[in-house]
């Protein structure tokens, strides 16, 4: 059992990074119902979003859910695909919140933020459209009136561009900046991949475990932690894209469950397709993509349009999270 | 027959916008070898692409092709997708030569290209960024020197937006400007809809008959063509999506046909896959599509450079096509 | 004397396009006090801005200014230039009250918006940003609920471009939109050149007497008026730019003022100098600009995010003016 | 005399980031003919281009000429603010060539491009559009075929932005960077200040001492130079701007020669104007500037289209000398 936990994990990294799917994926294989071992979930919901906080709590859990130890808050939101203001408004309220509440960053502590992702790929630029949305202060500090030098929090922002863009691992030029500026934390926001077609640009997830590498449209292979940065790591990304094997995958299975009404259910086909593993189905499509549609993914067609939101979103979240001292009419003295 | 013939055309037109994809539909219903009634095809290809006139000569040949009577070139080439610059100038040189041919434009005919489209998201923007690249040449024509005036051909260029934008039919907006300026031709550039994953960003097609509606990512209802506009149209389109079922459909064909031989030919799930007519199986599959997926297009990584490098290999045909006189150095005298 | 005005008047026109410059020059050829015959001024101000209405009555006021009869409104504002969303909501609001007084039209009266300028020119592409913020409804009617579509007002808008991008005059390309669409009434934005640099991006002017032509960064030469286009013409503008030998005009004119009183007020050069007209100082100038600076303008460092800005608050305040059934509120669900 | 030519050099830092325009503000100040001790200048011609190569050999001669010891090569050539594919091809040529003889790189020395500036405001982007055409090889030196790995440089490729961005001293961004990727050498490109408005956009300055702080539209205050960063900085700028204070400077210069014919010369106030040092008419006219004025930059309309095309001539010659091995062909395999 544990061993094919184990396989599980190594495969399905590829496949998504979100912890709330992780966890699906740990109960699909599972016989007992409940959490797997060392994992702990909470969930909680309003009329605008749905919460999840996955706990991987132990060295098995994590093995289990192929995730570092530490927590995953995931906001779920079809709303988050819409120009619905209101309900945006108290989403960046809770994830404003909750990152406040993973950052613990003392009174006056120096907070880099740092977009990754690829500018010129839309669904992989949510990153660097945050960082061009963030209160950047830290150079302000001598130049304001006493009183509110003591309110801002010193917030420095870079987007640091992929490898093909650069030819550096995106993690040493991250490390280099972290070994000149010695912020007391980062915050990586990224674009994520996520396994169901549902999830693209309807959820965001916060956790202070990193950000896995492999993840999202571009290529960013070097983990981001504490372990490798030297300072505690928050990680925010979202789900923008699935690949194309993906899309096949749910859409087969949706007509599998159909047709098995349909049909004489000991078929020897209808068997061998219920009989395969997830992952091997999910390999095998793969293998079947044309080698066109390989280096295809899928995206909404107003994803511009989302992703500037989810943009706007973030940023704002991050902004009231790292400035308490600020009101939002305050914000525009440093724009 | 004909009565089959005719529903495929009505259906078909959602899913394709090339007329050697029609050609292949209608084939796959029919039982003889040889073209479809009305239609007659040439093909030549070179090391660098391959070249199909497809001309539909008879109404019944327009019937069974679900396409108006015309001619409609298509050149196909995977390497339009790379950054080949050796074989893009080849293709410049036959497009820039089939178009020519196909304008049949007298000495000093005015030509007007219309980039058709919404520039906002991205595979949808071919039609602007080509236009963004044409020689515009009409308003100079009183300041440039007797010589250069009587070499230089007028052209004008404009990107009307799409309905979403501007709230306005696009053929309207395009026939207010043509009565205002009253151009011997119309060149219409817009992105299609392809029906396989594979002719993605590899294929161009010319043809004299104008835009068929519905096509592309955008929303573009009314005809583009001789008859609404009142000049001859040539239409020059570039297949840059595909819907998400389409991709789905391609990849469970793929994934049927490698079962046949692992699987009892005659169980009756195969059987079942089997007999479905393949516009009932579409239908099916986006029945089965999430509602997240239904309004999800595929498309490839690197879209964005990919739709810069086909706007400049058209706008570098059309330019050469519309200024026989011109050699690409004089062209830096207009940009 | 009226000689005098009218040759005065055909030259200021190259110079300034706002009704209070164009007042400031024709008070100062005059020797009387008060405002020119047949033009009357009303001033009003509050805390976040200026607002000066100037009426020009009669056709002898139409030649001392230099601008066609009709009404005049001007908001002035050191804080335009600046981020400051407080200020900004209450000059929205009054814009979108002036606009809508201006405007006249019935219920359900048709408006079409059109940008000017040309959008690879910052300062220029004022019109065309404002448009890509307009809620645009007219193509939605037939889809939205009975009452929410007795509530919304029809609007249509479209940038068309220069004539250096698109090869027609911009006047054609309005007009043959105009005729197929017809609207009740043509919202016409465009960025303005002013005479003084302190009125750059800090000062807003709505008329009812449609564009006049030779303004702005671009090459516009067609008047867009009610004349022309057969419906009302209201113009937004707002001056983006001064050309660089009005900078250096201001700053000599500075200059000369602080000299007077450290020189010989009778020495023959600063005679010259103050017996200088100031047309022929200013043509002076333009003569001694090298031939590099002849091109050139001057604009604020931060003029992208400035234009932004202040497109935004036309956008909004045209918005509310069109659509006073609507909340901002229910905006997003148009957008 | 000395003491003269020091306050000059603290002065015109602020003015000039050209090395041939340091020069004639040295030998304005001086009697003798002949170029100031411990500078050495060289100069030659084509039908494209003017080439001045300065040589700072002495300390003396840095402090006349306000800048750090070493070489200066500026190209002139007004064609630059032209579309003229023709004389740019031997511009990027020479400058190839230049920059290849400047930089000293051993055979697989890996190189860092900088482009320094904001890529939000468009005179000032010049180093991000250098960067964004770089050939960037560095992380592609494993997968390369072994015969191209030999050919092909290590190139990597960054633009650190600007501190109102970051909040980060861009210098200590790049000593981040470089203190982890240990190239061989740092290009750092970036736009630069002119005191000519005729040099707009009309010169490239190579220099092999690193960057000046101060220059530019932008605010980059660290020095980046061997010894902040420890390996050779070459510079590559282009002026892309003036301050309106030098606009204004420049046209009353000519204003005066021009006058002096018309008027007494020894009326008081000329005199005056005649007496005063270029440093403090300077000063005068930078006082006299309204405040509006005084954030004001003074640019050719057209400024997109002439960095853009300024950027595509410099990408283009750092690549041809950083990569020798390769043909502009084999250049869009990396692309």
């Amino acid at each position: 059992m544990e061993q094919k936990d184990k396989q599980t994990a190594e495969k399905f990294t590829v496949r998504t990074d979100l912890a709330i799917e992780a966890r699906e994926i740990a109960r699909e294989g599972r016989e007992e119902a409940g959490e797997p071992d060392g994992v702990q979930v909470e969930t909680s919901h309003t009329k605008d979003y749905e919460l999840t906080r996955v706990h991987i709590l132990t060295e098995q859990g994590s093995q289990t859910m192929g995730k570092p130890m530490g927590s995953y808050i995931t906001l779920e939101a079809q709303k988050l695909k819409e120009n619905d203001p209101e309900s945006h408004s108290s989403i960046v309220a809770v994830l404003s919140k909750e990152l406040q509440h993973l950052a613990k960053l003392k009174k006056q502590g120096t907070a880099l933020v740092v977009g990754l992702g690829n500018w010129n790929i839309t669904p992989d630029a949510l990153g660097p459209k945050v960082v061009s949305r963030i209160l950047v202060t830290r150079h302000l500090r001598d130049t304001l009136p006493e009183e509110m030098a003591q309110t801002v929090r010193p917030v420095a922002a870079v987007s640091p561009g992929v490898m093909g863009i650069t030819g550096i691992e995106t993690g040493e030029i991250v490390k280099g900046i972290v070994e000149k500026m010695h912020p007391d934390l980062v915050i990586a926001i990224d674009a994520l991949a996520a396994r169901k077609t549902s999830r693209i640009n309807a959820a965001i997830q916060l956790s202070d475990t990193g950000l896995a590498p492999g993840a999202g449209v571009g290529n960013k292979r070097k983990m981001l932690s504490e372990e490798t940065l030297g300072v505690p790591v928050i990680a925010i990304g979202v789900p923008t894209v699935v690949d194309a094997a993906t899309l096949v995958n749910d859409t087969m299975d949706r007509m599998l469950t159909e047709m098995r009404s349909q049909t004489e259910e000991h078929s020897p086909f209808y068997q061998m397709l219920m009989d395969m593993e997830s992952e091997d189905k999910y390999g095998l499509i793969t293998e079947l993509l044309t080698p066109a549609a390989e280096n295809m993914f899928v995206t909404p067609k107003e994803v511009d349009a989302v992703v500037d939101r989810l943009a706007d979103i973030i940023a704002k979240a991050v902004n009231m999270a790292m400035q308490p001292g600020l009101t939002e009419e305050d914000w525009s003295l440093f724009g």
